[in-house]
């Protein structure tokens, strides 16, 4: 059995909800050392393992990560600086704002122009976003980087989920995505809050990208703190039709945010509908327990991803990846 | 984005329940050609593709797929003169009954010992059994075979779900594997009612295995035609152990299987339970759509790991892999 047993050096790109999530998850994996996180403003980089709380100290009393004690530094070009010590970085987990649209993808790019020779999982969630993605796979083919585009919860979690449902069937007719998340406060999630926004009618990435905390927190008052989502352009239905399941038109994603409740309301499900061999027509359904956060559904699927990708790394498997590609290996 | 676009040759050994579904799914394949199926008492081999309704009809008439007009021959080592095709065959689906316990896993070996190179994945029930296969990893690794263990409904489809599930949690607590099957008739699944008999209290493979049609027939007499199964050695416990998920004692296996009716008895679930990176308890469960039939559930998954694992051996990744390590693909 094909088993990864190195302890991975990881990379967080962004200290915003997520960043700093994937940063408290890693202080508990025997598998993985967290050894660089990095943020718009700094840096803060440790080869032993960084201290998961000095970081989130630093974060949350200055705003950068790059004001951790020691291991930090502020930074016009942190990732220009962390890239310094891509040598010594196994996997990368962007955990970036994709806010323009081409930011992550324009990151990525960079990597791989610097000759970056490891492993990239991201959290992207647009479609348009994760196919500027997939155009940089002959790039990341040749410099050597294994990448898996969509990793996060959905895409990522439940694509997964959906590509393996889709096995007992000749043929999918839907794959439905439904989310409930519940947060006890935006705040915690500025960057994740805009892009959903930003699928509203009436909304786009731009004018959510130009809207102020107060902008955010008055539309927040006018819904009582409910984001409803319907038919958004998530980028499901290009992993699914990448990896031959559904054509992307027959991929609906849509979800309902509560972002002054961690409770979610509603839970999240994907549902498969397909016809067998036989010219049965069913449904197979996956349901995730309430009880697990965004952050779990989100950081968890990322990291495995990377272990997966490792194994397929050191095997020479290089490119853009997804996640209905590869299964993602348990992280210890 | 990496995929195979190759027509896959396919070969199919065992013409029970299971082998002829395999048939009968592949006839509607654009990306896979069935070339050959064996059973104990001859073969049919056509490499522009073996004609379904006829192997169907040779099979039920004569008892074996070998009187096939134009492709057939009787043998009396049907498996042996398969081999002598070795060369043609892309990827083998190891449908034989595993009856007696180590018969599977002899069948792989002789495939290594002829040097066949390709891509071979079965419907192993038993954990004994796999763990017969995981040891001629070093074998399969320097013949060149990608072997995927496990690679039917459970283990298969129910155990990718279960290690795409368990993504969300720091420490998994029980993996609960529950199935319903409904069969029209036992005598179509000979050999799979066999195993499932091995399972319950009282009887053991070898007893099973003794049992004449009419030892079968009185038996489902007295249980009204229902097998109920608790507790199960099946392999999905060694399959996740091995991918680094869980303790094998925490992965348990049961179900209910009614041989006159094809309506379920009950749905089949996995309910995965854990624990979050937060300390948050919660459990994800994937349930099947009733109207999927074991065949369906079965060999859908069986050609989408040979799919999968024919990828990873055109890169040159050789071995024996499981179904919790690779994602099956998606065969059209």
């Amino acid at each position: 059995m094909s088993e990864t047993r190195d302890v991975l050096r990881v990379a967080v790109l962004g200290a915003g909800g997520l960043g700093m999530a994937a940063t408290r998850m890693l202080a508990g994996k025997r598998e993985m050392t967290h050894v660089a996180i990095a943020d718009s403003r700094g840096l803060a980089v440790d080869m032993d393992g960084l201290d998961a709380d000095a970081v989130g100290e630093a974060q949350t009393a200055t705003g950068t990560v790059g004001s951790t004690r020691a291991s930090g530094q502020l930074s016009g070009d942190a990732i220009g600086d962390l890239l310094g010590h891509g040598a010594d970085i196994d996997g990368v987990f962007v955990a970036l704002p994709n806010l323009p649209n081409d930011f992550v993808p324009s990151v990525v790019e960079r990597f791989a122009q610097r000759g970056y020779q490891g492993v990239m999982v991201d959290a992207l969630k647009r479609t348009s976003a994760a196919e500027l993605v997939v155009k940089l796979d002959p790039l990341l083919s040749h410099v050597g980087i294994t990448y898996v585009v969509g990793a996060g919860a959905t895409p990522g979690l439940l694509t997964a989920a959906a590509a393996v449902a889709a096995q007992s069937f000749a043929e999918i007719s839907s794959v439905d995505i439904n989310f409930g998340v519940g947060i006890a406060n935006w705040e915690a999630y500025r960057a994740t809050i805009r892009e959903d926004i930003a699928h509203m009618p009436g909304y786009d990435v731009d004018a959510a990208q130009r809207m102020t905390d107060d902008d955010v927190a008055a539309l927040l008052d006018e819904t009582g703190g409910i984001l409803e989502l319907r038919n958004m352009e998530h980028a499901d239905d290009i992993i699914l039709e990448l990896a031959g399941v559904v054509d992307r038109k027959r991929v609906t994603v849509g979800g309902i945010v509560d972002t002054r409740n961690p409770k979610k309301p509603v839970s999240t499900t994907v549902t498969v509908t397909g016809t067998t061999f036989e010219g049965r027509t069913s449904a197979h359904t996956f349901t995730l327990g309430d009880e697990t956060s965004m952050a779990a559904n989100v950081c968890g699927p990322a990291l495995g991803y990377m272990k997966a990708a490792h194994w397929l790394h050191t095997r020479d498997v290089f490119g853009v990846l997804s996640s209905a590609d590869i299964m993602p290996r348990f992280v210890r």
